[in-house]
């Protein structure tokens, strides 16, 4: 957990408690070894150990070697080189102004051995080309293994149309990315990513935020940050850096990052016109889309969906433009009287990021930022033109997926989410929040995951955190642990909601664990193990206490689960049904209830 | 905050930060004074201070005297003796057995002048039967008042059936009581309460737990833990308290507290029979609610729903039975073979609780304790019959409502609250919660606040909190102020989605200060202005940084809320209509968007 040296940093490793990292083969494709975490239970449970989903990398697993220095095995290597359809090529240079001009002491090492860069030969090399095309890819299959862990039979809920299947197959993965309805982030200069896929029949996603600001951060401290946020389960990263040393430390990152990568170019190239908005040219942003794709960023957030003609709405709103990507835009369009340069150039932004399959993750930058501005004409005239690029982007073979807000009330989430299916024709949507008041800096995680919760059962696919830092301050490794937390629950939740065949495993083990005071069991098996822990130890310390029959809480002389257990016994011994029928006899007393519906 | 020695023994006092205590005065009755929080804004911001409901009572009054071996000031005993209709006696004597038969050093010391006891010359002193006899009460006009706190014009939302008026008048409460669709709980023994209203068109509630346990607290401990928990905004208070010193700090606390108290008699009279479930009779039943009434608790959880027939609906629960009440009936039923005793004697208890206006918090005591236990038949059959109770109790003149569950998956939400409705003909409900998922034990407040965000909106009148301690252990001062927060995130949310009229001010007056960098204001306006102060503190500690254009996660040069002020100086200097025209003629580029619907 401590950061030693520049020269052999070092993150936080070991398996979380009572967990197994284990892999699963493919059949397509035999080699591939897919990962999840077993938990293991007491023996007393007589039951198997409980399957995870697990996004953490090989940093959970005892016997990977990690050195950050040397970034993760690239397992991704061969599959891409054998589709035969890419070529190495001699990449762009890094440029001064790519690390904002730092030098000597200040300047960010490069990563150690940066790997030579890979283009398509020509045409599409995403996977919606592959899937269009009918072909199963490597990272299909993987992804699909992923999403199957222990699928029950039982499954109930209300999934707004989604379309869960009991299995989820290569082949559905596959049908799923051609139809534009999920995506699979993954720049074929990322191989060290192990695929994963985002889509409103999968299991819902989160995102954790990361970056360097104003205030110097090592690489060390970045590639830390992203490992600790996908420890507690953040399924893709974004580097939303800043300022100096923007290139260098997005190498280390994704050189050390097993999950997708998204960025915001639109941030680097305003660092590079020195952050004058109106100094931003095609050309420099051009240019940045290059550098970041040749360094194996998975997906772009890319401003295109705010024009010219759209900012006089913003004008008597209660919070204007709260997206800096939108702001920045919207900024450079008034400057120069002009349509958005992302707006125009879209097709040629398409051209680049097909080469490397960059998916798109369409940004809001008209979302609202406070209750009062949520669902007005701004952010939906924005959507509109969204959908239209959406259109653009799938003619290109490129992924996409749609960036939603923000600040919303309640009842106007579900809005959100009937208009983004319409307009965008199903594709990803990938929403911030929404936070559902206003009124609690400091706690925004909540305002926030009650509205991810929601979104999430309605069909957004992936979920951008918030931590308790939001609107304040930067998030410290606390925070930010705290924000993925939440949005793991927001996530499961609405996993469960929506019916997902088989999301209530975990539920289920842990409240049979909980009625069993299997209490080692109960924290082995929650989100945050340590935490879970740590509450019981400063109530009841001692280790007695891990076996007690009881908790803090009521003792055992109140203990209603106890009292529960001695009315199972009782009434097993006899039989509840003989049981029913002596008190029937005499008095009534026991008259079969009329079943609720 | 220290409480200092047993003589002397001090809370938390003063107020928050920017904010004043004023009173409103009354229309019909002219002497009550409504209190109110004021909260002071800067004066570049040219509004006026926002007023906020209060519950924290004279706690937060800096001109209060304040000592809790006093008690607070008997406001109500003129209104209620001015009624004639109730006369002091001497009541029930305190019994060893009343405090655990706890001794010298052991016993909690006595309040130092215990009150008179008051009761009903003869029939129902509650506020439902003065509602119904079409009385406007003070104890009405109070509540009314309190709900009203600048309402505005503009509202929207989705009530689900609930009715807020734009305005609330003392004969709108007085109307909601005679419906039976709210309840003002104020025990003409507890004059020293400020009168609050609980339901579906009223402003959505909370309440707070505290408690001692076997570990033991002094008087003075659990009356800092009501007082912190009313200063964050807990609407009500139950004391759960087991163990010894159960009467002596149960007097310590009414006498000290301005909101009303719930608590759950069973959990005495256990201690009286030494703990053992079947040794209960109703005998001590009735004694303690006796004792109870006269020390002047508000409500009582009464869990007369269970009956015997209904517990071999969960034998094959996954966790049973988890209320506490509901187990230790439960296990008296089968002990004996008998129906139980609350059930069999609910009429006699509302005779008593009549005479004192003692409101009945019907307790589910078989909620479900997982998600695979939501919504099924035992919780649905209990439900049938805590309707048939709520209308035994009506016809008594009580006040009822109605606690819900508990764990309940986001899909399955909705059900309870139209069960419930329908079911308990409209009765405020009352819920635990509930919590969305089982597995992140250590985070159950935000698994719970997103449920109790949901089940607020819906209708339920109250939220009872959850503090992160919830399943491991006993919460502490931290754990119940972050439960109490969460809760009115829950309820502040639920709110705004209904449309109440006066929800939003406070999330605009926020959201303004955050666009104009009022930073003061924004702490000031949010529910815990001290940990947003100190968020802000940990990465920008400068003063200056306090009105600084930008704030510490995007620095001035991204600052979209900059940019927007930019955009917007630009637009007005010129007139955004008379730009659009220019740029219009220029190319089209300014052509006015479609307004979203």
């Amino acid at each position: 957990m401590t950061i030693q040296s520049r020269s052999t940093p070092e993150v936080t490793q070991g398996p979380l408690p009572a967990s197994t990292k284990i892999h699963v083969a493919g059949t397509i494709f035999p080699d591939i070894r897919v990962p999840m975490r077993e938990i293991a239970l007491h023996p007393s449970a007589n039951e198997p150990a409980l399957r995870v989903y697990d996004a953490s990398g090989p940093y959970t697993d005892p016997t990977a070697r990690i050195a950050i220095d040397r970034g993760l095995a690239r397992l991704r290597e061969g599959w891409i080189a054998a589709r035969g359809d890419t070529e190495t090529y001699e990449g762009r240079r890094v440029r001064p102004e790519d690390n904002g001009f730092a030098e000597g002491d200040r300047l960010t090492p490069e990563f150690p051995a940066c790997p030579t860069p890979r283009r398509a030969k020509n045409g599409a090399v995403t996977q919606l080309a592959y899937a269009r095309a009918g072909i199963v890819t490597a990272e299909m299959e993987y992804a699909a293994i992923r999403e199957n862990l222990g699928r029950a039979a039982a499954r109930d809920g209300e999934p707004f149309g989604a379309a869960i299947p009991d299995f989820v197959t290569p082949e559905f993965v596959r049908d799923e990315i051609a139809a534009g309805r999920a995506i699979l982030p993954a720049n074929i200069n990322h191989p060290e990513l192990e695929p994963m896929v985002i889509g409103r029949n999968f299991l819902v996603k989160i995102n954790a935020n990361i970056g360097n600001s104003a205030v110097t951060s090592s690489m060390a401290e970045e590639v830390e940050k992203m490992v600790w946020a996908i420890r507690w389960g953040a399924d893709t990263v974004m580097d939303l850096s800043t300022g100096r040393n923007i290139h260098n430390i997005r190498e280390w990152i994704i050189r050390n990052s097993p999950v997708p990568i998204g960025t915001v170019p639109l941030y680097q190239a305003l660092e590079k016109v020195g952050g004058v908005a109106e100094a931003l040219t095609w050309e420099v942003y051009r240019d940045t889309l290059v550098e970041q794709a040749e360094q194996g960023v998975d997906y772009f957030t890319i401003h295109a969906g705010l024009r010219l003609h759209h900012i006089p709405l913003t004008v008597d709103r209660v919070t204007g433009i709260v997206s800096r990507g939108g702001s920045i835009m919207a900024k450079w369009c008034l400057h120069h009287h002009r349509e958005s340069f992302l707006y125009e150039h879209f097709e040629e932004i398409c051209d680049i990021c097909r080469r490397y399959d960059v998916s798109f993750s369409l940004g809001d930058g008209l979302r609202p930022g406070s209750i009062a501005d949520a669902n007005d004409a701004a952010q939906f005239a924005e959507l509109e033109t969204l959908g239209e690029l959406t259109q653009i982007a799938w003619a290109k073979d490129c992924q996409v997926m749609i960036e939603g807000p923000g600040h919303v009330p309640m009842h106007k989430i579900k809005e959100n989410m009937d208009r983004q299916l319409e307009v965008c024709a199903e594709a990803p949507f990938y929403t911030l929040g929404p936070l559902t008041t206003d009124i609690a800096p400091g706690y925004d995680h909540i305002t926030s995951g009650i509205g991810a919760a929601m979104i999430g059962w309605f069909g957004t696919a992936m979920l951008c955190y918030v931590t308790p830092k939001e609107h304040l301050g930067l998030p410290d490794r606390d925070d930010v642990k705290t924000g993925v937390i939440t949005y793991k629950i927001a996530a499961h939740a609405a996993d469960l909601a929506k019916g997902h065949p088989a999301a209530r495993l975990r539920d289920d083990a842990l409240s049979r664990a909980r009625f069993e005071f299997r209490w080692e069991d109960q924290f082995n098996l929650s989100l945050d193990p340590d935490t879970a822990r740590a509450f019981h130890d400063q109530t009841l310390p001692k280790e007695a206490h891990k076996v007690a029959h009881f908790c803090s809480m009521c003792g055992p002389k109140f203990c209603s689960m106890r009292i529960s257990h001695d009315i199972r016994a009782e009434a097993r011994s006899e039989g509840m049904q003989k049981m029913a029928e002596r008190y029937r006899a005499g008095g009534n007393l026991y008259m079969p209830a009329e079943p609720a519906e």
